[in-house]
């Protein structure tokens, strides 16, 4: 790029003393100096194309205006409203983001907070973590502000805008028992995941409600929240024998994932099983069956957690205090669950 | 975060200048002072958590290490692979990606870019021009590297990443050839766009290759690459009342929307009519037909336009050439294109 035009540019141009042009593009000095003086200062900077420089700006007030977001995978497709949200909230605050991805690696994740900080980012907005989180809460004991968005770690202590995943879970639960369905099992994430654990716990709780507790809760718990691990344990809830005629999902891969694997082995999704999925993503309307699901709010969590983490810059230190933001989401019904057939599987 | 441990802070603990401390830390420079001290600062270093200051390294070579890259929409399923692909090149040369949303509207794409520049970023990646692209032209001819990506200007001069379109439409039209089709129609996307232009002359030449210019073509012009357009325009074919048995649709997207159109006047894909897509975006695979496609690397992409970007960056200005990578396609052949049938629509 061409040399950035300076402050002492400007000086020169207009013939006063780089602290009088300094004072003068600052609206909260400008009364220290003649109006007749600032109005000719503030001509030539624009004349000339004068820029804050934002190097100088950071080292003035060691705030860089950048904020580091560590995700999982921005090509998982719940990650990009996310982080549509995040970056126009933080774009009216003029500050900007700096994407990273962990590939689910913790490791990586270390590394690149590491990193991240080491640029100089004024906070982190993490939607990688995991419920115990070394590297998260050696941070946040550092005094880095940080706001985890999607999933939580279990320390109170870190600030998180998630979802209300026990009243989806419920949701789902209740359509299900709305429809006949009584023989109910259920594909969850991993436990590491706040978003897995949370999701099955709320499964067990509101089964019991439902009375439907008799019998032992026919689980599998996938290992990623992907269209593989649910065939995976599609496969393995049919290898167990016992009766069901519906499955709920963790997530939408999830459910995708078993949808094909039921079809594969000669049953139909709603026809024979019904199958429900989790999050709402981009495309599970066009599917085969549409996928009934819960609709999360990832612009909205993403917008939130990035006002919450500008929030905290702006406060003194000491006065902070954690914030836990829960956001409501929605059921949505499509076609994938239906009433219980008599000729179901049992 | 908490105050920055500086150069000054090693600099006191181990008893010597602060100049002293930079030869140490620098590994071109360290030989400039005894082994021992250099032992002992860089254990100081270590212990007292001393990073480099980004803001100061920025002011020191009026450069940011990193890129602008600007988007019309990071929520269409095509930007992320290529933003992960621009971040890992990135990454390897200790640069980052500072991410944009244009929502495709060019007045903001000039206020994004100034944004940027002023911020400082050493480069921009911009996967939001059109053909005729005055902020691009005039950031360009100010000197700033550009590397475009996806899309290009009609203007040589601005570098460029993209996919190989000319061939991609030659494949997709080869294939319904050897299906059998005779009568296709295109739903092309807006020509002020260079892949919805270089996707519509293809057509055009390669329809006359194949001796199907016979009588006029039957093309409908998308105002975007979305659904919505892609449900308008297969109304506006149908009601041409030519005969056709295939439709080429210039993405994914616009065939989507074609096909739900389609069956919505009882006409089914692909026993009435074949439709192909373009980009092969995530989930066109699990859709109901899955769809028949053009394979692009918009990873590759992404990760050529920032090595490209870089190596620009290392090279004098003046001995910059504009330099253009085509990538390679590839077709995908699913279901939602069929052999022509004697009952298709006449």
């Amino acid at each position: 790029m061409q040399r950035r035009i300076t402050l002492k540019d400007v000086a020169q141009a207009v013939g006063v003393h780089v602290s009088t042009v300094s004072r003068a593009l600052d609206p909260k000095t400008r009364h220290l100096i003649t109006p007749d003086v600032a109005r000719r200062i503030l001509s030539a900077s624009e004349s000339l194309g004068y820029r804050q420089n934002a190097a100088a700006y950071s080292l003035r007030t060691n705030r860089t205006r950048a904020i580091g977001v560590v995700l999982p995978d921005i090509t998982n497709p719940i990650f990009p409203p996310l982080i549509r949200g995040v970056e126009d909230a933080l774009a009216a605050h003029d500050y900007v983001a700096i994407l990273a991805n962990t590939d689910s690696d913790m490791q990586r994740e270390e590394s690149i907070s590491e990193t991240l900080r080491a640029r100089g980012v004024d906070g982190l907005i993490l939607a990688s973590v995991e419920r115990e989180d070394d590297a998260t809460a050696r941070l946040s004991q550092e005094g880095v502000s940080i706001v985890t968005v999607n999933r939580k770690v279990d320390d109170p202590g870190v600030s998180s805008v998630v979802h209300d995943d026990d009243d989806g879970i419920r949701k789902i639960l209740d359509h299900l028992f709305s429809l006949g369905h009584r023989d109910i099992a259920k594909i969850a994430g991993p436990r590491s995941l706040s978003t897995g654990d949370d999701r099955y716990r709320a499964f067990q709780r509101h089964r019991a409600t439902l009375g439907l507790d008799g019998g032992p809760a026919l689980v599998a718990f996938a290992e990623n929240f992907n269209e593989a691990e649910g065939e995976r344990c599609a496969g393995e809830l049919l290898s167990a024998g016992a009766r069901f005629t519906a499955v709920v999902c963790a997530n939408d891969r999830l459910a995708i994932g078993a949808i094909a694997a039921f079809r594969e082995r000669g049953l139909a999704c709603p026809q024979n099983i019904s199958v429900t999925g989790y999050n709402d993503m981009p495309m599970v309307d066009r599917l085969h069956p549409p996928l009934t699901t819960i609709r999360i709010q990832q612009y909205r969590a993403g917008f939130a957690a990035a006002e919450l983490l500008h929030a905290m810059l702006q406060t003194v230190p000491d006065l902070r205090r954690p914030q836990h933001v829960l956001l409501p989401v929605e059921l949505v019904v499509r076609g994938s669950a239906q009433p219980v057939q008599p000729d179901s599987r049992s």
